[in-house]
């Protein structure tokens, strides 16, 4: 089956990974690579995205999008976690190409109107440009086939806040917007995305099977892994944004629950997803006033991870 | 060894076997209950106080406390669960004491006073008699020998709202005061006490073992079971408020973490706890400034039960 998809990033680490998934599998139609700050800012996140496509020998159109949060104050992007230059800091060749002359936004509203009812929308960084695009355009809710978010957690706990995930806290007001929009959506957190584990083993056979793309991935891989195996004491790395793409083309190795999902924009659960199961009372209707969505809430690890070697190798 | 306690409650079907169990146990010295809101409104809570002490037998100082939230809106008492009456609307004997002419704040701090470094609240119920008795003075902070708490919930999700625990939901002002106090303590909540399941089978032992005290035990136990069952399908309960004083006891059945406490008060995210554990770094040290606490990750809960059964039988 094709999946016509757009891959809205920023690369980032994993999101390099997920990118490489998405040109070498031939199930998914790659149409652009829209971009965001995030792990880095804007301006890298835009090379990163030429780069990766370059080196994977594809012309793949990158359509520049956020360079910062719809209403709150930016953080630095950690430099920590995935280098200054989003992949390491390893040394990286030119890029030829350049972005598109449209904004992600725009990019994402001309793609989903020319072919109603077909396109994906995969988004593994903060939400500014869909949310733009919901802005712009709210006719596209009907028309994409489906939006799939890596992001949020329900009781997984957070990776930046006690109770946030990273995509979700860097722009919790355009999160709101695109989780709660009426679209057919499904929510790829950390409740499924740390079920994986990416061991260096995985990442050795990687590196071999994709060229010189496999010796960015791989070595920016070190690199996050040494925060991994730092701050969290596991030996080998979560493959957050390829899960996107794994729910996407694999959908039965996850477990999903319906129901209402909110995003905290204020305060100390700031950037926290509060997910109401659908059907399940509670003391208002409150948490129950949104639109029905999908959220995953567990994946089989192992299989995931063998699926992404698998489409790598 | 003796643990003198003021015990602070809603009752209310499981603060009723709460209470029979600091009445029986030999190692609890009951210096006097303190009633608020919650479960029931503040009469009724003040009139089963009284009605279960004497009906072992005792008489212990009750004192009136809250009749609401400190900041919120009061949502009505939930009578589906507790009954009207707070103990599953089976018929109860008259009352023949009455409450102390003292407010529950004021107790709590003579007795404290009177006995610096010695005395242990337990509070089972919405905390506002506890927050109110910190703003009357400050300094029960140091002359307390801990705070036990049932309330709350980490990673189990909640039980009023998808996030919140129903004692920190009905009084979020309140609970962020007593919890970020800076006094010893330690936070018992769903991840523990929803690891602990009365059967009916254990009840039927505990109205044996209660006298005319049991009668009532078993006769609520009896309503809170058929909420139980239809709306979490649970052949049982949840001995929410017992944990507190098991807690108190055994702290051996239960597994605990340091850190930090927050509690949310506005928002979706209302009345949830958040916890960030002693040492973790987290993106801004927002979630690291209040004072250290325990709190209860989980429990053994065949052996709480047991314990609960133990003493009342
Ligand atoms: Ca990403
Ligand atoms: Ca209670």
């Amino acid at each position: 089956m094709n999946h016509p998809i757009i891959f809205d990033t920023d690369p980032g680490v994993d999101d390099a990974q997920a990118i490489a998934i998405a040109l070498a599998h031939p199930d998914i139609e790659l149409l652009g690579l829209t971009t965001t700050y995030g792990n880095v800012d804007i301006a890298t996140a835009t090379h990163n995205a030429l780069l990766l496509s370059e080196l994977a020998g594809q012309r793949i159109p990158v359509a520049q999008g956020a360079a910062g949060p719809l209403v709150k104050t930016k953080y630095p992007a950690p430099a920590f976690i995935h280098g200054e230059n989003g992949l390491g800091n390893i040394e990286l060749p030119p890029v030829k190409g350049q972005a598109e002359a449209t904004s992600a936004a725009q990019f994402i509203i001309d793609q989903v109107n020319a072919r109603p009812g077909e396109i994906s929308l995969v988004a593994v960084g903060p939400l500014g440009n869909l949310a733009a695009a919901l802005q712009l355009d709210p006719g596209i809710v009907d028309k994409v086939k489906q939006v799939v978010i890596m992001g949020g957690s329900i009781k997984e706990g957070g990776n930046v806040t006690p109770v946030a995930e990273a995509n979700i806290f860097n722009d919790p007001h355009a999160a709101f917007r695109v989780l709660t929009a009426g679209w057919p959506l499904t929510m790829v957190g950390l409740d499924a995305t740390h079920r994986c584990v990416l061991r260096p083993a995985d990442m050795d056979i990687i590196a071999v099977g994709q060229g010189r793309l496999g010796d960015i991935l791989a070595g920016s891989y070190a690199f996050y892994s040494d925060f991994y195996r730092g701050a969290l004491g596991i030996d080998g790395c979560c493959p957050h944004d390829s899960c996107a793409l794994a729910w996407l083309l694999k959908p039965e190795l996850f477990t999903t629950a319906r129901g209402h999902l909110m995003v905290v924009t204020e305060g100390d659960a700031e950037g926290q997803t509060i997910f109401a199961p659908e059907g399940r009372p509670f003391i208002d209707a409150r948490w129950s006033r949104t639109p029905l969505v999908d959220v995953c809430t567990g994946a089989d690890g192992k299989a995931v991870v063998e699926w992404i070697v698998e489409t790598l190798k």
